[in-house]
């Protein structure tokens, strides 16, 4: 039986040591990109366009498309709304093509781009990624955008979340230290989501914006069973 | 009362955005580097030369240093020994000068050195550490060599076992998630820490060489006071 072997990288900065073409790559950017994208797609959004820059942002914009940016938690003029999963609205995102502009998030998407897939990771979406990587039988990367190249709690606690479930399919073992430490992690955290999540730093900055509302909803298990990929320079769930 | 803050770098690959030129900087290789230097001044040797390559090695040792180095696990031919800690034994190295030539441990090491101070740091001269960095008063930034680039568990749990010791002085605070990670993990891994142990990916490469019968001995707290310090391109004690 080959097996598949299950790597977490903690930051895009290292990205390069855990660079996979054969794996299926999970992006994790828990507060609050994945979790705003996999939000859009469960409600009704035909594709959205990643995009790392304001400027290709408001290019997008003036071509007519509906855009989600916002900078420290500040909406920008230009764009439809911000950043937070609350904006996805079934009446607003239903059939449409949806610029989403982020900081951490679009450069660590369009990096794995060259692998077997890559995959739109969040608590909202759990337990169909895991059922999609014990069906493809590939080896799994999991790939936490972090904060500005660091090391981040939010994302790592999902990695932990995430490998452990697949885990339980010996058809997939370990020997990375991330992946070990990202799951002895999340069973700490999971006894307390709430008490845990209240050290994370991202938590400080988002409140610091009035923007922490999110918490919980970014941290619920299984809303949806889409699966957003990247296919081209654009994300689909089909 | 200014507080100073304490953080953790996991890999010298976000060094730069962790950068603090006005901390004390503890470098950690807890398999084998910081340990095997801590070892060294504990049996009396004067100074230590931390050279990246083995050419430079090999150039000191034709200039009639004692040189102890080796690559996967294998002492160089023109070598006096290799880089366990086991290897520094007070007959070869009390009063000596000895150039020392590690895969990670260097490289992390100098690119510190516009720090206020960049001190060597293993669970041998762990309390001698707290005390120093109570007294100094400093931000604290523990920099972990890990292991290519990658985050490694056995350097994170060293940098939990000092952030937490050091925060018990409420003159000291963090608000980093990798600090928090590091004192979690550590946690979890000295209830058993030779079990815990078992799963570092170091681990299996130190036994595949035969050179696993340092690992209780680098997990081994408070055999020396001494701490080495960065002095120009040297390491000394004084």
């Amino acid at each position: 039986m080959d097996r598949c072997k299950i790597e977490v990288c903690l930051t895009p900065a290292v990205y390069e040591t855990f660079r996979n073409d054969d794996a299926v790559v999970v992006i994790v950017d828990i507060l609050r990109a994945t979790s705003a994208i996999c939000t859009a797609f469960m409600n009704g959004a035909k594709k959205i366009i990643p995009v790392a820059t304001l400027e290709e942002a408001q290019d997008y914009k003036n071509r007519g498309y509906l855009v989600a940016a916002e900078r420290d938690g500040i909406v920008r003029d230009f764009a439809d709304f911000g950043n937070s999963p609350y904006n996805f609205t079934p009446n607003r995102v239903k059939g449409k093509e949806i610029v989403y502009s982020t900081t951490n998030g679009t450069n660590t998407i369009m990096m794995a781009a060259h692998s077997h897939e890559v995959l739109i990771g969040s608590y909202l979406n759990h337990k169909a990624l895991v059922d999609h990587v014990h069906h493809k039988k590939h080896d799994l990367l999991i790939l936490c955008a972090g904060w500005k190249n660091k090391f981040n709690l939010e994302d790592t606690l999902f990695a932990g979340a995430l490998a452990e479930s697949v885990l339980r399919d010996d058809r997939f073992y370990t020997i990375c230290d991330s992946t070990y430490a990202s799951i002895d992690l999340w069973n700490i955290a999971r006894q307390d989501m709430n008490a845990y999540v209240e050290k994370v730093a991202q938590r400080h900055r988002l409140k610091k914006n009035g923007l922490d509302d999110v918490l919980e909803y970014c941290h619920t298990f299984n809303l949806t069973t889409k699966i957003p990929f990247l296919k081209d320079v654009y994300l689909v769930t089909e």
